[in-house]
């Protein structure tokens, strides 16, 4: 597991939030990943859904796509995973299948999230890959970029 | 939801069993995957995960792909998901994320199931998308182009 200050944790999220701007700008729900080896990024990825019509076109599987390919390895160890938002059903198996150890997320997803809301499939002792979970860098701040995008398509809507 | 005839549900299990052969002859863990829409196969996968070094690519992800692909939208209504093996929890999720209404399966994997055996996501009543499923059609062909895969597996590494 990589050792990293409250800093570099910051600095990480940051990217990731930077990832997330680049979904809002395609009006698609905001949500952005990093995928971080001996403190280099190593995969990025943003929401793409709508823009590409692909279901699984979330933040982490676009970041885990990238980091396969760049380590010509569909084994991650060694890397931590920076999201914005707790990772859903499928993004929590896929990062379990990436053999990702470490994930650290801004804000919970009470509707959604599968690493500690609605499931805890990162630290399931049945699955055979187990991720140390971390949670609340620029939680502020990564929250209040969804609540602002789901307030504006409300009243687009209204 | 679509009304197949068993002989009907038959035809697309080994449709999705001839997936399963691909991956078989790359030394993949055989699973196989089509998704129907009125009647016709709209995407095909099979497992590739070693072959294009990508943790993700499960039967049902790149089966789901090419469905997306092919009708130019993330939403998958009114069709049906063949698959050898019971989903995963990544599966399991992105076939709700598709929002496929409808999941049939050969053969139960009770160490990594998400329809069933370890969990029941695809019919959570706290997510916003509900499966119906089926289980048991060719399940024996299903189950038994695993158990030889494993078996040459581990007498290979022996």
């Amino acid at each position: 597991m990589t050792d990293f200050t409250h800093k570099e944790k910051e600095y990480f999220m940051a990217q990731a939030l930077k990832e997330a701007q680049k979904s809002l700008a395609k009006e698609e729900i905001p949500i952005g990943c990093v995928i971080v080896k001996d403190k280099e990024i190593i995969g990025c990825g943003h929401n793409a859904r709508e823009e590409l019509n692909q279901a699984i076109m979330h933040a982490e599987i676009m970041a885990i796509e990238e980091a396969n390919t760049k380590m010509g390895n569909w084994r991650l160890p060694d890397t931590a995973l920076f999201v914005t938002i707790e990772p859903c059903v499928m993004c929590s198996g896929a990062i379990g299948l990436a053999r990702i150890p470490q994930v650290i997320y801004g804000a919970n997803n009470q509707k959604f999230g599968a690493a500690g809301s609605l499931y805890n499939i990162l630290r399931d002792e049945r699955l055979n890959h187990r991720v140390e979970v971390e949670t609340g860098i620029l939680k502020e701040d990564c929250a209040s970029i969804m609540k602002d995008f789901f307030r504006k398509r409300r009243i687009k809507k209204e």
